[in-house]
């Protein structure tokens, strides 16, 4: 027996530092962290500015499409605000951004034989989609489950026909973004897949859970090539009658009208305020969301709850007087929705500056209740990070923090991921996201206002510690450095 | 050093224990298990019918205060709703409860000195109040920030005066039922203390944490004696209002219509449910919510959610095949707004009948997303389910159910605390529920789909445990015929 006891000991002994190792901090430092913590939350609750910035971006700005002059206008608003704020400097990063317009209201119906009447859909075209010719394009309809239906088809099978992408979201996914990603190739690359199949048209079902008529726009793929065939969105109570004529009817012909035009493109901007660090000036964390916004609604989830918290990041330090020993950077992208030209922009000056990004921190998921972070990076950077946050749950679950996982970051700060620079993106409560997701519906009144302070309280919490305590690891700026072969 | 050696071997053994024994099932029963949570929310998120009910709960019958007619039509709603889900019996149980009627839209409004026209305050009576003589009162307002400020004051110091309680709920609590409870006296207890010195009226600053110019009712207290000067409350907004007003003017006059009335109790029911238990048919886990809701909204989040969600549990169960070994019971109670009789006479008939209850769970915390449970019940009681519960983290944690805490299990079970019965609160996320509570705002429009069924799947899944493992003790009407002399 006696040959068992050093294993057991050694397993008894491995549990319990599992357990001890997830307090990092003394308890002197806790107490110190706590308050701190608990001063942000008051703050942000009590006198936070988020909520009323952001009812100025989508009331007095409103949408705010790459290349419109609702962007512009953003763009001067976001310098002014963090001017106004006195950040340690405010600047633009230009880039060229796509310029659409989306016309006139669509016009998308069906007709039966035995129907005189056409039966018109909710509908709405998809960003950077060609509009048709005035008098509009007919053509009978084909239903069909995904893209890979039509892969499988030959070269001319769908010639002078409309294609119907059906496939819902599935509704048993708590993760509604798995859900989304199970069906957005069929908005992204629907029409360019259908053209190739000799189509005139694509229509596709919104990319929403709750049956509405409110269509979901959202951009066709940039990465290939562009489709030559308008496409459009139909909300989830059209797709739910079209699916039940085309039971009755299999020789249903649709009918769209569509006057978006796409435009050179234009001049636009990435706007970046600073609060310098006080050890590390020329190392960064970022906090980000998007300036732009679809055209069809005042984007108050998507992303005006990123920008504004964003903003309340750098706010709350100064407000709080919290140190911050490295440099805390709020990114406002450009063009997230429709060429992520911004997020590009960004990244590429980073990579050509050779700038240290401690992390980045997105919030691009709407301004709802906060429940946690996913994290990014290489493999052995999320395991780093999830320890460390492990060791920080105690000071976090008051605020209801709960979940940090390895999962997606953002869109835009996703194009510092092969720069090796460790991602976070904000995670708030996720059910409600695609009700309003693209759509008309994503206004100013569809945010709380404490969901939105405690969202800006939670990611300053968050760079509150990575800023005193890291992430666990060496950053591989300085790794490299180290590396280097010396005199 | 030696001696120490015991001692952190102790210590060693003690936190590697705790790591252990969070997972009382077999590898082989989790699986099953897993299988069996992921089959109630698919089948809760796909097909469930809560969302449908409450949409006919609240559209069709609507407001339902104890002694109106809907509160009627509820009752008969509930027993043909339960009776149609074939459970295997459907019975009432008889209760007295409150008349009180609201009457016309009341009138409250400031005079000044120098302003000719009245300034009217959105305002609603509190429930139970007395009406005023038809010409409505007049006199000073007395602003003051509790009743604590009152019940200092001399015998008639308020004499021919309009008490205002101003206090407003602190907006830096995380739980918003925190800042509800530290402010909640001023409603309930304001009109008795201010009437004991020589008040003839009484208004409070709405029970809610945004600025608008919605009212919230609510009760006054029951227990003791009742006042009898109106009282009513006034919307934040107005509240903020006559606050400014009072800064510039100390002496202004309240002007108060109200037409409300008392009526004698009238003859109600609590409408039960039962799906008898294969193994321990008189034993019973009981799920309930309230039937009743204020008169001014539709009781979507207060508490038709609740209601849905208890009878779901059940339907759930049956649609899915799942055992049950003990009878689960879903218990619609009536009048919780104003008297609680309908839990009295639930708890008074259990006690009575000596009925062994396993544990009572209530959702009366609104329809919004599910976070985890409060537990409730003797202090060991609470640490026992607290560490069962956590041998079901992993089982749970995908539907982000993270949180479990020592806590309120809700107005109606309260009543079953002193015979020992486990108690559990459901607790959903609590930040919106005090911008609807107890308004016309609360209808079904503000329901979420999805929010409600995954409560409705989060209640199941934890009544699916509690049947399969218990609450990690021995109940005490078991212990109770333990300890029974023999023979």
């Amino acid at each position: 027996m006696k040959i068992h006891k050093p294993f057991w000991l050694f397993l008894i002994i491995a549990l319990a530092s599992i357990n001890l190792s997830t307090y990092a901090q003394t308890p002197s430092t806790n107490k110190i962290d706590e308050k701190a913590v608990r001063s942000i939350f008051d703050e942000s609750l009590i006198n936070g500015q988020a909520y009323e910035r952001l009812r100025v971006l989508c009331k007095d700005i409103g949408p705010r499409l790459s290349g419109s002059v609702g962007a512009d206008k953003a763009v001067i608003w976001a310098i002014k605000e963090m001017e106004a704020l006195n950040f340690d400097t405010v600047y633009t990063q230009a880039c060229m951004v796509p310029h659409w317009e989306r016309g006139e209201k669509e016009y998308v119906a069906v007709h039966t034989k035995d129907s005189k009447n056409a039966i018109e859909l909710k509908a709405c075209a998809l960003g950077y989609s060609l509009g048709t010719p005035a008098e509009g394009i007919k053509g009978k309809v084909v239903k069909v489950n995904g893209i890979e239906d039509i892969e499988a088809m030959e070269a001319d099978a769908l010639k002078g026909k409309i294609v119907y992408y059906s496939r819902p979201m599935d509704p048993a996914h708590i993760e509604t973004f798995d859900a989304y990603g199970g069906c957005v190739d069929q908005r992204s690359r629907g029409a360019i897949t259908a053209q190739q199949k000799g189509a005139i048209g694509a229509i596709v079902r919104s990319m929403g859970l709750r049956i509405d008529d409110y269509p979901h726009t959202g951009t066709i793929d940039y990465s290939s090539e562009l489709p030559d065939i308008p496409s459009c969105a139909i909300s989830t109570k059209a797709s739910e009658d079209l699916n039940k004529m085309l039971l009755e009817d299999a020789d249903l012909e649709l009918e769209m009208r569509m006057s978006c035009e796409r435009f050179p493109d234009k001049l636009s901007y990435n706007v970046i305020g600073e609060k310098w660090g006080s050890e590390f000036k020329d190392e960064y964390i970022v906090v980000g969301g998007h300036l732009d916004c679809w055209d069809n609604g005042e984007g108050a989830h998507d992303d005006g709850a990123g920008v504004v918290q964003s903003i309340e990041v750098l706010n709350l330090f100064n407000t709080l007087n919290l140190n911050n020993r490295h440099t805390l950077r709020a990114v406002l992208f450009m063009n997230e929705e429709n060429g992520t030209r911004g997020a590009r922009k960004y990244a590429e000056t980073a990579k050509t500056k050779n700038e240290k990004h401690v992390v980045a921190i997105e919030s691009d998921s709407g301004g709802f209740v906060p429940r946690g972070f996913n994290v990014d990076g290489t493999d052995k950077a999320i395991l780093q990070m999830l320890k460390q946050i492990s060791g920080w749950e105690a000071l976090l679950k008051p605020y209801n923090l709960h979940r940090y996982k390895q999962g997606f970051g953002g869109v835009d700060i996703n194009f510092l991921k092969d720069q090796q620079i460790p991602l976070m993106g904000f995670y708030p409560d996720p059910q409600r996201y695609f009700d309003i997701h693209h759509t008309e519906l994503d206004v100013f009144e569809q945010i709380n206002r404490r969901e939105l302070v405690l969202g800006a309280a939670s990611i300053t919490s968050l760079v509150y510690l990575i800023d005193k305590y890291g992430l666990g690891f060496t950053p591989a700026y300085k790794t490299e450095t180290l590396n280097k072969p010396k005199g």
